[in-house]
């Protein structure tokens, strides 16, 4: 079981782990578990993985069994549990609640040799048309206020196994980064009436010095004050606050533009290990005007960590106009 | 030549190289040159460095040449640069300045085998007091707003050389992590006309579950919200703002603390790579009465990293009753 705790100063809740806690040899451990024996993501091994929640596979194959194209089963160590309420309190300076939530896997694909970005196009349709299924479902559950997606590939960028997969956590909380969008967007729009996302999108097409790559309803680029090198969001031309909301056909330039950025990295970086975190609004019958849902992916190049973590300013080794030039002159195996 | 570059939706600065950006082979030759051939911080090495700025040696030695206790110099590949102006400007919605400030190294040994927790109590001392004596004389520069102090250990932790030193990053804008510290400690102050530290800090006394060690100024424990396993805070028992005031007698114990901090660490989890970053006020004429100085201990256990980055939020394995109470049995070699 594990407990929502709030930071009193910084109002941030994080997921701490109070029953089983991981002691000094459990570091090294994780570490050892990682590309061992047999994987449970694989055609065979569904009985490894708690029952699948969600699956595309052909109608004569058995739930649980092998056969299917993707599957969504719950993480069999869940960061946040789904049952039992969330007893909020307090303890004199300190809030905390019950680690209520929930932490799903989306297998992407059968294939333990293919990453997201090797998959055909229809395939990372499916990927997507996951996302927003999981995302619709969950919004049933009246306790969770946010869903959150994203994918970790490579050891160094927290991935414990290589088969390809993406992670959904739905929380009781609006996460702290995303609350600080929301309040940071406000601010913007209430001075200037715009999206600061929709302006961040017109000028990067304007001075056309960081974009990566673009179709008919997606803009990828390396945005001005990047964080780390090379990191590359993914922008929907179209303002919308709701990554659920996508249409059928933009979900199609989606995974277009998605598989070609996939693409460029591995290229330009020869394969890096990356994150990316798909940054939609809160689970709220509102359509907010001042935010816009985006993917922001970050490849794992350098080591700084604790520095930044303190401080929340980043020290960035290479301007983003030199990555995005870098990114463009990628010539794709065709 | 670097630029201080914003987020117009979080208002985050980071500091972006412009002018000298590195590029994807960059990151593995940053990784070949760690540990590699001669070191710069021993004697002889001296002209390695830029001049020294501050120096504990003996009267008879020379500046810039062996014999020293302690050097602190201007870093060779400094992220901010000392000289210009700021020239503040706009481009669209995107606002950034020159990358005015200072980058210095404390070299806290000749010996290259000991790291700080090593040291005997006087060299500590003389750490610390070098701390302090950098960020005093840095105040004379109208232009910088924060001095950053903070120590990467270990490869992991972002080091790129082993032999034991600090930094210190005086900045000309407040960081936004220290920003949102004062944002959020000034309304917990209007709320209860307290300081919030002092309240954990009572709190921590009185439960006694996540303290590690204590002495007559300072008190070390694992905070309630630990962002990270086996974090720990260092807290001055006196309220007090600002970390450069502080008393020659309080830099013993600090000193002792620290020393017995990560004495206690090394023990219980095998000699982990960490980071410590000092939370100190801005540099500003007025002391806070909603503000208290500490410093913040993470031990680099887990990989997890792009997940927390995007969404400022922790998934902590190992609650910090669990890992105070491992670090307070620890035995000490005597």
């Amino acid at each position: 079981m594990s407990e929502l705790r709030c930071d009193p100063v910084l109002g941030r809740w994080n997921i701490v782990e109070t029953e089983q806690p991981l002691g000094p040899d459990g570091f090294s451990i994780e570490r050892r578990t990682a590309g061992s024996s047999r994987c449970p993501f694989c055609y065979g091994s569904e009985a490894m993985t708690p029952p699948e929640i969600y699956a595309l596979r052909p109608a004569d194959s058995q739930a649980n069994g092998p056969g299917w194209q993707l599957r969504v089963v719950p993480n069999k160590f869940p960061a946040l549990k789904i049952e039992g309420d969330l007893g909020r309190r307090g303890l004199g300076v300190f809030d905390f609640c019950n680690g209520v939530g929930a932490h799903e896997v989306i297998i992407e694909t059968p294939d333990h040799q293919q990453q997201l970005g090797d998959l055909s196009l229809p395939d990372i349709v499916n990927v997507l048309t996951a996302y927003q299924v999981r995302s619709l479902d969950l919004r049933g559950d009246k306790r969770l206020k946010y869903t959150l997606l994203f994918k970790n590939v490579g050891l160094s960028a927290g991935a414990s196994l290589e088969h390809s997969h993406s992670q959904l956590i739905a929380l009781p909380i609006v996460p702290k980064r995303v609350q600080e969008e929301l309040r940071g967007a406000q601010r913007y729009f209430e001075f200037r009436d715009r999206c600061p996302y929709c302006d961040m999108l017109r000028q990067e097409l304007e001075e056309d010095e960081r974009v990566v790559c673009d179709n008919k309803s997606f803009i990828a680029f390396c945005p001005f004050m990047s964080n780390f090198p090379f990191e590359i969001w993914v922008l929907p031309r179209e303002h919308r606050a709701d990554f659920a909301h996508i249409s059928a056909e933009q979900v199609q330039d989606f995974a277009r533009l998605l598989k070609e950025v996939l693409g460029r990295l591995r290229v330009a970086l020869a394969e890096p290990p990356y994150n990316y975190i798909l940054h939609t609004a809160p689970i709220e019958p509102r359509e907010r005007e001042e935010y816009h849902w985006h993917l922001e992916l970050i490849p794992k190049l350098t080591r700084t960590a604790g520095f930044e973590w303190g401080t929340g300013f980043y020290i960035n080794p290479t301007a983003p106009e030199f990555a995005a030039k870098l990114l463009r002159a990628a010539v794709l195996p065709s």
